[in-house]
């Protein structure tokens, strides 16, 4: 089963390293990591989506709350607003590029940038939604994809409890 | 300066914690980072944000290059797009939803949930206008924000070099 870890840490250099290590040792899968600033400036939030059953994500929550950077780790339930983003560079020529416009528009995607040959498209949404497009988009030949991993908030006033 | 660097990694475990301990080793401070799936399902592009000069950054490549995993590194150029995604509950009441909305609006921003109490927007966008969507923010007080990290790909055709 898939779990998304929302784990609060310091800004202090070796954190993520830390973090990852924490997991490679003990074998775990990580399906996506996304890190940025948080709230305050001196914190951030690192998202992780990963493969595992109960027992072993209360291990690795116990194993990453003795780390010291690490200020809260929550594991989220189904009551989440979870996106990520992904930017797709797909072949285009003048045959195929108005398709792909149409298929940007209807999956609420926009276009970054448009060349001769390519189009990149810009896609924020669920990871299905985005596992959608690129099936959408696959037989015009993707170049390119950078994906940012989940990130993850609990839904209105969750937060607070 | 900030450089972008994109790295192309196979699905290893421990990757990310080699790539990283790498950075924490040499004292870099990262400034963002994503991981997420590229375009075929054993590889990963990690996209790393670092302050640095030049010649570090140099470095810092062929330090990478080094790595087994590491498949590619290109330290990209100002022709590219750039993006982020950013997560952001913000409080809100009778009062002020309105408002929020409205800056969702100007902002190219969707409203992913809505509480009695709260609002979260989900931004993507450059990291410049996700820091000025925060500053527009703040005066409602926010109550978390998850970031994904920069994801970047080289404009057009430039991919084919």
């Amino acid at each position: 089963m898939k779990y998304t870890l929302s784990v609060l840490v310091e800004n202090q250099a070796g954190v993520l390293s830390k973090i990852s290590g924490l997991f490679s040792r003990r074998g775990f899968n990580i399906d996506s990591l996304a890190v940025g600033i948080a709230e305050t400036p001196n914190l951030s939030r690192i998202t992780i989506v990963v493969n595992g059953d109960e027992y072993l994500i209360e291990q690795l929550e116990k194993q990453l709350n003795k780390l010291i950077s690490v200020v809260k780790v929550k594991v989220l339930d189904n009551n989440t607003i979870s996106r990520e983003l992904a930017l797709i560079k797909v072949n285009a020529n003048s045959k195929t590029r108005f398709e792909i416009i149409k298929i940007a528009e209807v999956t609420k995607s926009n276009i970054a940038n448009i060349s001769a040959n390519t189009i990149t498209i810009e896609c924020s949404n669920t990871t299905d939604n985005i596992e959608t497009l690129i099936m959408l988009l696959k037989p015009y030949g993707i170049k390119q994809i950078a994906r940012t991993g989940t990130v993850a908030l609990e839904n209105g006033d969750s937060s607070a409890k």
